[in-house]
C-alpha cells in the first residue's frame, strides 16, 4: 500500500500531530497538534515531505494518487469551513506554504488569497463588504503568484503601479481607489502572458496545482541547495506543502483580529495580556495604524485606555479565548504567544508558539510555573536563556527615550549595558574628566593596557578597531563596564571622530552606548538599572543543584575577585598578572627591567617588583578565601609596556635615567610583525628566566602569609602559558619547583601547589598526552586558540568576520561562540589525549568562550571540569552549565 | 643462569659483534666488529647496559658477579697486549668511556692512562723514553680522574697550575718541566685529599672500579635524566662501558700515527690517502704543530712534500696498513676514515668510521662503487646526503682566501652560495649601481615585494630581520641568490651599518656574505663556480628510477619555471600570482584597484590588470609545456601592494590622481595588527570576488590561448588560499567554475581544469573531508601551517627560535625542517581525511619544506603525491624522494 500522501486539520481534530515534523514538517506539524488538542484552526492539509521525494524521482512529476488525496482533502475543508473553492458566492481562498524539517532560506515562502479569479472575487466583495480591499487582495494575489509560481520578475508589476500613480499625479498606494486596483489586475494578467507566454490561471484548481509544484521546485532552487550544503541538510529530506483556508477579521462588525500573551512577557506576571482590533486585519494590530484595544478589562486600566476592552465588547468571545489559552498553555506547559481571527462571530487561532519574554519575566514565570506544580525545577531551569541574564545584570537604556535618539553608527556589541557621558579621547582625560565630577564616554582607535585607568573611570568605551575580544573587549566585560568595540564607522582624529555619515563629535559631546547591541547614539540617555528580585535568588539555587560543572571566574583583582564571587564563583580561572604591572607605582620597575641590559640589572628591577606583586596575590587569595586561584605567568610580549610614542618614551628615558636613544632602540628591537605568534607566553619564560621566577616567588610568598596570617588552605595553581613544545612545559616547571621548594622551605609551611599549562596553540593539543606528563592541570586558553587554529587575528578580523555572517557563510563569530566543528575537534583532543597521559586530570578553560552559553554547552559535553569567565557573566555560565546537564541527561530533566 | 656481563674483544676477535648495539652499546658494538673481522685493535672489554639497569636495582651496588668476569676479561687484555696492570716495568693503561645506544651528552666522557700510578709511571718513563711526557699525562690523569670520577672542581688545579707558572715567572704550560709536572702530581693529590676528604687512589683496580661506577653514577646525573625526558630515551636502556687498552705512538721512532682515507674526502678519485707523523700521538697530527707526513708516494708528489711518505719510510707496516684499509672498505662497503698508532713496530687501528666527504666526491665515490659492483644503484643513491648537493649548485668561496678574512657578523644561512659585492641599501640602488656595471650586495632591514627588482640585480642579500622563511629567505632561494637573513648583530641606520662589535660599513664598501653558513665578511673574497660533472647526471637518472613521489617548484615567472625543469622539475606546485603584480606596467593599475571606492572602479583598475595577468601566464605554461601548473590566487593582505613611506604614498597619489590623505586612509584603513592572520588568502576573495574572478579568466584564457598556439594540452590548477571554512571553498568555487566554463565556451575549446585549495590552516587539516568535497586537490602551505599550528610568527621568531636550538629545547627551525611531532599530525589528518572525502585525491606540498631532506621524508611517508620547492632545491628534493621511497622499502635497497 502505498504511504498516505495527505493529512488533514480542522474542525478541532487532525490526522497529524506534533512529533510526525519528519513527515509533515515543523509547520504542519504543529498545525495538526493544535486542532488535536481541540483549539479552533482554519482547517487545511499538509501535502507530505515523501511526496517531495516521490516528486524528483518521477521527474518532477506528482504521483498519480496524490490528485485524490488532495480532492478529498479540499472537500473536507470546505466542509469545515462552510465555503466552496471556486464558489462565486462563497468562495474558499487558501494559503499555500513550504513547510520543510527545519525552516530553510531560499524555500518558497507563501501564497496567500489563492483561489481568487474574476468569478470568486464576487464572493469576497460580498463577504468582507469592501471593494477596494477585495481588488487590492487579487491584484496582490496575482502579483505574489506570478512571481513565486510563474516566475515573472516583480519589477514589471512595480513598474506598472508607478506608471499608473504617475499618469493619476499621484504618490501613495492608498490614493488608489477600487477601480484603480481592479483594472491593475487586468493590467497584470496582460503582463504576465506577455512576460511568462502563457495566461494567468483562472482556474483555482489550476492555481492550486501550480502552487503545490512551486513549493516542490523551491527545494531545488540554487539558494537552497547551497543553504543544504553549507549546512549539511540532505537532500532527501524534501519539503512539505501546507495549504490553508484563509479567514478574514476584515468582514464586519462581528469580525476581529488580535495578538495575546498568556501571561505578560515583560514582567511575568501571571496576568492574561493581548490587544485587539474590530473589523480589522492582522496587518492593522502590527501596523499601529489603528490604537488597537486591550483584550482585559485589567489591560485596559493598566494602559489607562478610554477603549472597550474585548472582555466587555465580545464577552462570549473572550471567554471562549480565555479557554483556549488556558488550554494552549496547559498543553504546551510554557507562556503561549497566540495570534487569532474572528470571522463573522467565529474565533479562529491562527497561530500559537511560545511567547519571547525579557529576562526578568523568564526568571518569573519559571519559578511561578515551578510553584504552580506546573513543571519541575529541571525545566524551569532549562527554560530561561542563559544568555538573556545579562539584561538583569546590566544597566538599560530607558526604551521610549533610545527610540528618539539619533543612532549614530553601529559596531560590535562588545560588553553588555548602557552608558552615556560626555565624549573624550585619551585615557589620562577619561580620569581626569571623571576627577572632575563629569561622566565620560571614552572613545579610542583601540585600547591597549596604558589605558585602564582612564577605562575603569568610563561609563562606557567605544573602539573604532579591534573584534570581540580585543582588548578593550575582553577588560570592559570584566569590569563590566559597556563597550562598544570595532565601530569602523566612525573614524577618530585629535580630539573629535567623523561618522561615516559625516556627523562630528567633538570632545565633551554627550553620546550614549549601547554595549547591548553595539548601537552608539548621540545625546544623553536616561539609564534604568535592572533590579535582582528574590525569584533571581531562588532560580539560581535551583540551577546550582543541577550543575555539575564548576564555574569560575577571571579576575586580576580584588575588588573583581569579590565581586565574582558574589555572582557565584567557585574560584579564579584566570588572574593575569600583567594587569597588574600597570599601576604607575609598578610601570616604572617594569620597564626598567625590560631596559636592562644583562640579566644582573634585570634581577635588580624584579627585585622591586617582587614585594609588589606579593602584595597583588595576597589580595587576591584573601578575596577568594579557600576558593582555587589559577594566577598565569606574565604572557604578553614586553612591547606592551613601554610607550610607543615619542613623548611617552622621552618620559620613560627621564624617569629611568637613560638616553631617548636607549629607549627608542630597544622599543625597535621589541617590535613585530605579528605580535600575537611573537616572543611571549613561556617563550619569555625562556629567555628571561628570572622574571617568571620572581613571579612564582612572589605566588609563593604570598601563599604562605595569607595561609598564616588567616588560617585558610591555600593551593596556588601556577599557570605556564602558551606552552607548544613539551620541552618548554618541563623546563620551566622544573625551575618553578626549585622556587616552590625553597619558599617553602624558607618558610616553615606546608604547602600544596599546583603547575600546570594553557592549552592554546594547535601544538599544545596535539600533544596534549606528553603535556600533561609535566601538567598538573589543564586550561583551555580558546581565545588564542581560535586565532591559531583559524589563522585569523581577533583584533583584524572585523573587516572581513562581519561580512562572513552576513554572507551566511558562518553562523557565529568564533570568538563569541567557541567554532565547534574545529576548534572544538582540537578541545576534544586536548581532553582525551590529556587525561591519557594523567588520568583525572583537572581541566578548565578560560578563554571568553567560558561565558558564552552554547559554549559553555560544549564544554561540559567535552568533559571539563570548570569554566571561567569574566564576573558579571559567572551567573550565565551557572545557568548554562546547568542547562548542559540537563541536554546531556546527566539530571532526570523531570527531577 | 646470569647473562654474560663482560664482552672482550682483542686479539683479531670478539666476543660481540656490530649488531649488539642494544646491549654493548655503540662505541662497544663497533670496537667488536672491527675485532671480528681480524683488524688489529687494542684489546678491551665491554660491560654490558643491563649491569647498568642492574646496578641500579641493586641500590647503586655492582652485581657480586661482575668481578670475576672483568678480573677475566682483564686477564686477556693483559695477555693480548703482553702488559701488566699494576706492573713497575711493563704497565697496561687503559681507558674508561661511557658507551649508550645514542651518543647522549651529560654522560661521563673519557679517563685516559688509568693504571698509572707512582710504581706504575716508572714503565711508563721507561717505554716512552720521555720523562716530561709521562709526568704530564700522570698529572692529567690525576686531574681528569679526579673530577670525573671524585667529583672534585676542576678549578682548584687550573689555579694551582696558575700559581705555579706564577712563581717561576712563565706563561706557558709548555716551558714546565719534567720536574715541575712531577711535582704537580703530588700537589694535585693533596688538593684530591682536601676537597673529596679522601686520598687519589693508587690501586689500579680502585681506580678501575671507581671509573666503572662513575660511567654508572653518570647515568643518573640531571643533565642526563633531562635529555633523556626531552629525547624520549626510556630511563631501562641503560650505559655501557668500555675499558680499552693505551697505545702509544710516540714511544720512540719505530712508533708513529695517523689519519688516512680509504679513497679521496676531497675529490672522491680512488686512491688511498692519510698523513701521519713518526713518535708522535695523536694529537699532534691533528693540532699540526709538526707538519705530517703523506702516506703514499702519489700523495707525497702531488702535495709537493719533502718528507718521506709512510710508503717509503716504513714500507712493511705500509703495506700491512694497505691491507686493512682495504679490508674496512670491503667490509663496510664505503670509504673509511681511520685513525692507526703503531706502537713498537706494530700497527693498531684505533678507530674507523664511514668519511666524511664533499658533496663531489660522494657522488664520484658512490657512481665508482656502483661501477666496481661494490654496492647497489640503490645503496649508491642512499649513500649521498641530499642536502650537500646545494655545494654543486652554488658558487663557494675560495677556502683560503675566506679563511682570512674577517667576519663581521653570522646570521641565519637563509639561502645558500657565496655572493661579493658593495654594500648598497635600497633596492633602487642595487638596480641603478649594477646598470652601471657594479657587482652589489643588497642589505635591508627586512625586504618586501617592492625590493624584488633590487633583490634581481644584487650578487647577495643580507637582512637584520626575518627568519629562514621570511620574504628575503623565500625569494632567495628562489633566485638562487645567496642571502645571509635576520643577521641581528647588526644595526643598519642609512647607508651604513653598525656590527656589535662597533665595526662600521658604509655604502659602496665591499662585503662577502656565505648563505651557507649565514656569515658576513669584511672585503671582496673570490667564489668559485662548483661545475656539474658527468657522473651527477648518471647518479640522478638513478635517483629517478628509485624515487615515486613527484618533484615540482615553486616558481612565478617564466625564467624560474625554465631554470627548475632544467634541474628535473615535473611540474610548477606553487605559482605567486602577487609576485607579479610589483612590476611597474601593473602595480600603478593593482594601486588603483585597492584605492577604488567602490566595485565599478574596482572592475575597472582589474580589467586594465587582466590582459597583464593573461600575459604572465602564458608565458608560465609555455616555458612548463605540457607539465602541470598549479596557480594560487592572490594571497597577500592588499597592504602590502601600496608604500608605507609618506615619499612613496605622494607618488602614489600624484601618478593615480588622489589626494595624499586618500591614500593615507586607504593605507591605515588596511593596517592590521597581525597581518598574518589578518585580511588575505580567500578572504579577499570573499570581500573582493572581482579580484579573484578576474585572475581565474587570466588564467583559463592563458590556457586557451597556449593549447591553441602551441598545441599542447594544458590543465591549469587554480588554487584558493587561505581556507579555513569549507563555505569560503564553496562559495570561491562556484564562482571561479563559472568563470571558467563562460571562459571556455565563449573560447568555444575543450580544457580540464581543476579547483583545488591549501591546507595551511589547523582548521583545514581538522575538517579535510568536508573541505576534500569542493577541492579537488590539496597542496600543503606548511609554513602558515607551521605558524599557526605553532603560534610562531616566522618573520618574529629568530629573537627565541636560536636560542631554542642553543639550549636543545628543539632540535632543529621547524621553519626549516618540519615539526613532525606536531605539524606532521595535522598533515597526516588532513591526507588521511582527504582521501576519506575524495577518495585518491591528489595531494602535494608547496611551503619551504618541499626541499628539505628530511621533511621531504616525513612527506613521502604521509603518501603525498608530490613536493614542489624553489628550482635549486629541485634537485635535493628528487634525491631526498629517491631515499625515502628506499627507507620506506618502497624499493628494494639492492635493486
Amino acid at each position: 500500500m502505498a504511504n498516505k500522501k495527505v493529512y488533514y486539520f480542522g474542525d478541532g481534530s487532525a490526522e497529524g500531530e506534533a512529533s510526525m515534523k519528519n513527515l509533515l514538517g515543523g509547520k504542519g506539524a504543529n498545525l495538526a497538534e493544535m486542532c488535536r488538542i481541540g483549539i479552533m484552526v482554519p482547517a487545511g492539509f499538509t501535502i507530505t515531505t515523501e511526496v517531495c521525494t516521490e516528486y524528483y524521482e518521477l521527474g518532477k512529476k506528482m504521483p498519480s494518487d496524490l490528485r485524490d488525496e488532495v480532492d478529498a482533502a479540499l472537500a473536507r475543508v470546505e466542509k469545515s469551513m462552510n465555503a466552496k473553492f471556486g464558489d462565486a458566492s462563497n468562495p474558499l481562498l487558501v494559503s499555500v506554504r513550504s513547510g520543510a524539517r527545519a525552516s530553510m532560506p531560499g524555500m518558497m515562502d507563501t501564497v496567500l488569497n489563492l483561489g481568487l479569479n474574476d468569478t470568486t472575487i464576487q464572493g469576497l466583495i460580498k463577504k468582507s463588504g469592501d471593494e477596494r480591499f477585495a481588488y487590492d487582495s487579487y491584484r496582490r494575489f496575482v502579483q505574489m503568484y506570478s512571481k513565486v509560481v510563474m516566475g515573472v520578475d516583480a519589477d514589471n508589476f512595480e513598474h506598472h503601479i508607478d506608471h499608473v500613480k504617475e499618469q493619476k499625479g499621484i504618490k501613495l498606494d492608498t490614493e488608489l481607489t477600487a477601480a484603480d486596483w481592479k483594472a491593475m489586475v487586468g493590467a497584470f494578467k496582460a503582463i504576465v502572458q506577455k512576460e511568462a507566454g502563457r495566461p494567468f490561471p483562472e482556474d483555482p484548481r489550476d492555481q492550486l496545482w501550480g502552487a503545490i509544484g512551486a513549493v516542490f521546485s523551491s527545494w531545488m532552487k540554487q539558494s537552497a541547495i547551497t543553504y543544504r550544503k553549507l549546512h549539511e541538510i540532505p537532500e532527501w529530506w524534501g519539503t512539505a506543502v501546507n495549504v490553508q483556508s484563509m479567514v478574514f477579521g476584515n468582514m464586519g462588525n462581528d469580525s476581529a483580529t488580535g495578538v495575546c500573551f498568556s501571561r505578560d512577557p515583560a514582567t511575568g506576571d501571571k496576568r492574561f495580556y493581548g490587544e485587539f482590533l474590530i473589523n480589522a486585519q492582522g496587518e492593522d494590530v502590527v501596523a499601529g495604524i489603528r490604537t488597537p484595544q486591550q483584550i482585559t478589562v485589567v489591560g485596559k486600566d493598566l494602559q489607562k485606555s478610554t477603549l472597550p476592552a474585548m472582555e466587555e465588547a465580545m464577552p462570549d468571545l473572550y471567554n471562549q479565548l480565555c479557554g483556549t489559552y488556558r488550554k494552549l498553555e496547559d498543553h504546551y506547559r510554557d507562556m503561549q504567544d497566540m495570534e487569532f481571527t474572528i470571522q463573522q462571530g467565529r474565533l479562529w487561532m491562527l497561530q500559537t508558539r511560545t511567547g519571547k519574554r525579557t529576562a526578568a519575566a523568564a526568571i518569573k514565570i519559571a519559578v511561578d510555573m515551578v510553584n504552580e506544580g506546573m513543571i519541575s525545577k529541571a525545566e524551569a531551569v532549562g527554560r530561561v536563556d542563559a544568555g538573556s541574564l545579562d539584561q538583569l545584570l546590566h544597566p538599560t537604556f530607558d526604551p521610549k527615550a533610545k527610540k528618539a535618539a539619533e543612532v549614530l553608527a553601529v559596531g560590535l556589541a562588545a560588553s553588555p549595558g548602557a552608558g552615556a557621558g560626555m565624549a573624550v579621547f585619551t585615557a589620562d582625560d577619561a580620569e581626569a574628566w571623571t576627577n572632575d565630577g563629569k561622566q565620560v564616554i571614552l572613545v579610542r582607535e583601540e585600547t591597549s593596557p596604558e589605558d585602564i585607568h582612564g577605562m575603569h573611570a568610563s561609563k562606557g568605551i567605544l573602539t573604532a578597531r579591534g573584534g570581540m575580544t580585543s582588548h578593550a573587549a575582553v577588560v570592559a566585560r570584566g569590569m563590566g563596564t559597556p563597550c562598544v568595540a570595532g565601530c569602523g564607522a566612525i573614524r577618530i582624529k585629535g580630539k573629535e571622530f567623523t561618522t561615516d555619515k559625516g556627523k562630528v563629535v567633538k570632545e565633551g559631546d554627550w553620546i550614549s552606548i549601547d554595549g547591548s547591541t553595539g548601537q552608539v547614539m548621540l545625546g544623553k540617555i536616561g539609564t534604568m538599572q535592572a533590579a535582582l528580585t528574590g525569584d533571581f535568588g531562588t532560580f539560581m539555587t535551583w540551577v546550582d543543584e543541577i550543575r555539575t560543572m564548576k564555574v569560575r571566574t577571571n579576575a586580576d583583582t580584588p575588588e573583581d575577585a569579590a565581586q565574582a564571587v558574589k555572582f557565584g564563583a567557585e574560584g579564579i580561572g584566570l588572574c593575569r598578572t600583567e594587569h597588574m604591572f600597570f599601576q604607575e607605582d609598578r610601570i616604572i620597575a617594569v620597564r626598567e627591567m625590560i631596559l636592562a641590559k644583562d640579566e644582573a640589572s634585570r634581577r635588580k628591577a624584579l627585585a622591586k617588583l617582587l614585594p609588589i606583586q606579593r602584595g597583588d596575590f595576597e589580595g587576591i587569595f584573601r578575596a577568594m578565601g579557600a576558593r582555587p586561584v589559577t594566577i598565569r605567568l606574565l604572557d604578553p610580549p614586553l612591547h606592551e609596556f613601554i610607550p610607543h610614542d615619542d613623548k611617552g618614551q622621552e618620559e620613560v628615558a627621564k624617569v629611568l635615567g637613560v638616553s631617548k636613544t636607549e629607549v627608542k632602540d630597544r622599543v625597535s628591537a621589541l617590535k613585530e610583525f605579528n605580535p600575537m605568534l611573537g616572543h611571549r607566553g613561556c617563550r619569555l619564560g625562556i629567555t628571561y628566566p628570572e622574571i617568571y621566577e620572581m613571579q612564582v616567588q612572589a605566588i609563593m610568598e604570598a601563599a604562605c602569609n595569607v595561609m598564616k596570617q588567616d588560617n585558610t588552605e591555600i593551593i596556588p595553581e601556577i599557570m605556564i602559558p602558551l606552552v607548544g613544545y613539551l620541552s618548554e612545559l618541563a623546563s620551566l616547571r622544573a625551575r618553578s619547583v626549585n622556587i616552590c621548594e625553597s619558599v617553602i622551605k624558607e618558610k616553615g609551611m606546608k604547602v600544596k601547589y599546583m603547575i600546570g599549562t594553557m592549552i592554546e596553540l594547535p601544538r599544545a593539543a596535539l600533544i596534549a598526552d606528553k603535556i600533561a606528563k609535566e601538567a598538573e592541570f589543564f586550561s583551555f586558553g580558546t581565545n588564542d586558540l581560535t586565532q591559531t587554529a583559524l589563522g585569523i587575528s581577533r583584533d583584524d578580523a572585523g573587516v572581513f568576520l562581519t561580512e562572513y555572517v552576513d554572507k551566511k557563510l558562518i553562523d557565529k563569530d568564533p570568538f563569541v561562540s567557541i567554532d565547534q566543528e574545529g576548534v572544538g575537534q582540537l578541545v576534544h583532543m586536548g581532553v582525551t589525549k590529556g587525561r591519557q597521559g594523567r588520568p583525572g586530570l583537572k581541566i578548565g578553560v578560560c578563554g571568553e568562550h567560558g561565558g558564552d552559553p552554547s559554549s559553555v554547552r560544549f564544554f561540559h559535553k567535552a568533559g571539563l571540569d570548570y569554566v571561567s569567565c569574566s564576573p558579571y557573566r559567572v551567573p550565565i555560565a551557572r545557568l548554562a552549565a546547568a542547562q548542559a546537564a540537563l541536554e546531556k541527561g546527566d539530571v532526570s530533566s523531570t527531577a
